[in-house]
């Protein structure tokens, strides 16, 4: 079935001449409609829309003019992306119809790639963490995770190949672990922001879904680009993660388990799965103790996060309070009382965490961890959308994480393994990945 | 010597370790020194500032993180391009010492490339028709052509691999003829003109110049990018010209030389040359009768740029008018009496030619033409930087010109053969263009 296909493959597909960007997205708009009712995961979503852009990318290889790396290609946005031609609405009936006039450069990068912007995935509220309606396509009863709820689930569901999420916490690794699918967010600056919504300059970053490694690859390489008008993003060469992606490791990676006190949250399922893949890498594995201001990064996150989320809402704040969830108010006043004291003292410990992971990676490829504590958490518990405590660190330190779909917990839903690597060390982290993914199979293979 | 390199072996060579940028610019400084006192090609060389940014790109090597296409190599910009570090001029003392705050797109994309900035070359008054000081590399008593005289002057005398012109009428089509290198006006849309200094939305585009065909397709892939603050930028793939240029035509191609008028300015010698590329390439090339619109073309394109850019300087008109050279004075004047209705008549021809280009190449590869009316005129004639004519036509309909360095005059210079291609069709130029130079190349074997 076409809504099958990897975005790799469809390309190779559509270029080729095999199908074309029509079929495919008419493919993924029919596996929409039968799935979409219990799932829930698009927001906006036009149908004619998406074929007129299917059909004009078609039109292009007719023409024999140049064809992107995604021609043709769907790709679901995250609703806090701003897209000229879509309302952008935030997740928050605030800013119902919200249409924004440009596209965010995001969505410059994925035309120019010649991709179809597919339609609008369902977001938490601001993407904080404000549970959405979007439901687990593992079992309806499950969270997605959030905040990129309804990405993660589109992606999951075969709705396509392709979504685009972000992550200020853990609202990319998370929700990519619960669904089950790749999820990665690379070193902070790699892509702008520029045209998302904004909760934290420091924090906030784009991220990725897929159903494959290679995919992850292929998507992220379009994204990223030097864009002065984004205060994170760097003047230096962009990362070519499909080139990682083929590369083999010069020598048999090795590999950091940190013990960390965070991992007395993982759930026993979670942790079996995790000890069967450090089993197969064997003594690639050091343990290492966790440095006692892992206690504290999570503190600053926190204080950085809410601080700089309520000054980036402060209209809403001022003019819409009654219609801000409840999950988010007591937040939005922590960190309105914030002052600029702790603000300040929890940027020094942004520079602090960069410092000590440049050294890190000189001893280790990637840290080995958990994406996730568990299994999704149920829909409508006290957990939400679920933890994203074992994301928060490496973000912090604005470190690239990918999430692998390779772990199954006790109710039967996916758990992703979690590798984090060094900043601007994203190509070597992709060829790190493959290489696990490979061992993991041959391991599997061997029991078989 | 590494100033002689290509920018692909300058590339190749500090990838692999065989030299460094700091090497490269070094040299490229000291050649600049031995030959910039006859040449004038810079207006800003901030020695310390390339060497710093060479150190910076030399030091990304070392730390093992990802290295652009043009890493370490230098590239010399026309001062009419926004630098956020240097100042841009614009050609005119009214805006002497002017320091942008942001840097321009292009710039964006060649930090993000890994080039160094090395300086800002001499660009003519507001990149229009007023000679500037820079002169010919291959006779000093002759002009480099004009307006990106530096950036052609610097690559031709060995300053450096790679510079960055415009174009609006023949800025870079001809400077690279006059200079004895490769210059190239992609199609109309595909580099970003944000933070450049506008003189005609419809006409302006980047220009590009190196030594080699491929250096100039290394260079172009970096530059394009979709932006939608250009008014001309599109949201469509863009070419991928080293696979052009690497790749084999499927057939021989085939050319148009077209028995325009303006044929009846081209020297003996440019005759003479053009007559013996037209025998080598013998059946392969068809003649064919100009449609009468092109004489329209001509008048038009002059309609529009006089128009547009006397808007662009109003302020410069109004408040420094006798800072103004006396050549383009009467241009700006009869651009300021030009009515409403002249310029919107003439803008409708702009979608006239090129939708008669569209179908015009169904039948051709490429047209073959000049580059110029012949070899470069002595500095201080009444011929200015010579007759941008045999470039108009293209620059108005927007197609991809390429200028290739294989003719030679009767006083020595050297005179480009003009490549133009379909819109969209840079890719296939590139292919075509290699194409022709081995011919060439194997000819002048034969005759040996």
């Amino acid at each position: 079935m076409h809504f099958e296909l990897s975005a790799a493959q469809a390309a190779e597909n559509i270029r080729s001449g095999l199908i074309s960007s029509v079929d495919l997205v008419k493919a993924c708009l029919q596996r929409i409609e039968d799935t979409d009712a219990d799932i829930m995961a698009w927001v906006n979503l036009d149908a004619e829309q998406a074929l007129a852009q299917a059909e004009a990318l078609d039109e292009i290889r007719r023409k024999g003019l140049p064809l992107g790396p995604l021609h043709g290609v769907p790709v679901g946005i995250k609703d806090i992306f701003d897209t000229c031609d879509m309302p952008t609405q935030l997740g928050t009936k605030i800013h119902e119809g919200r249409q924004p006039e440009l596209d965010c450069v995001v969505i410059e990068r994925l035309r120019e790639a010649g991709a179809v912007i597919l339609g609008k995935t369902v977001t938490t509220e601001f993407a904080y963490s404000h549970p959405a309606v979007t439901t687990n396509p593992h079992n309806p009863a499950h969270s997605p995770g959030g905040s990129s709820s309804g990405s993660a689930a589109a992606v999951a569901a075969g709705h396509l190949p392709l979504a685009i999420g972000s992550q200020t916490g853990g609202s990319t690794i998370r929700p990519a672990s619960y669904c089950g699918i790749f999820g990665f967010k690379p070193t902070r600056g790699v892509i702008s922001r520029r045209g998302v919504l904004e909760t934290s300059r420091v924090l906030d970053q784009v991220g990725i879904f897929a159903r494959t490694l290679e995919d992850l690859a292929l998507l992220g390489d379009t994204l990223g680009s030097y864009d002065q008008a984004d205060s994170m993003s760097y003047a230096r060469p962009r990362q070519q993660l499909l080139e990682g992606y083929k590369a083999e490791p010069p020598v048999e990676p090795n590999f950091a388990w940190i013990e960390m006190p965070i991992n007395d949250l993982l759930s026993e399922s979670a942790r079996a799965g995790l000890a069967e893949v450090r089993e197969v890498l064997g003594d690639l594995v050091e343990v290492i103790p966790a440095p006692k201001s892992f206690v504290k990064v999570i503190e600053c996150h926190k204080v950085i996060h809410e601080y700089e989320i309520a000054r980036c809402l402060k209209a809403e704040i001022d003019d819409y309070w009654d219609d801000i969830s409840d999950t988010i108010k007591p937040k939005l006043a922590s960190g309105l009382a914030t002052t600029e004291a702790q603000y300040h003292e929890a940027l020094t410990m942004v520079g602090g965490a960069e410092n000590y992971f440049e050294e890190f990676f000189n001893d280790y490829d990637a840290v080995l961890t958990s994406a996730a504590p568990g299994e999704a958490p149920l829909m409508g518990s006290e957990s939400g959308t679920g933890n994203p405590i074992f994301s928060v660190i490496w973000t912090f330190a604005g470190l690239p994480c990918l999430s692998l779909p390779v772990m199954t917990g006790d109710l039967g839903l996916p758990m992703g393994l979690q590798l984090v690597g060094s900043a601007e060390g994203d190509d070597r982290l992709f060829r790190t990945a493959r290489w696990v993914l490979q061992q993991l199979e041959k391991n599997a293979e061997e029991d078989e």
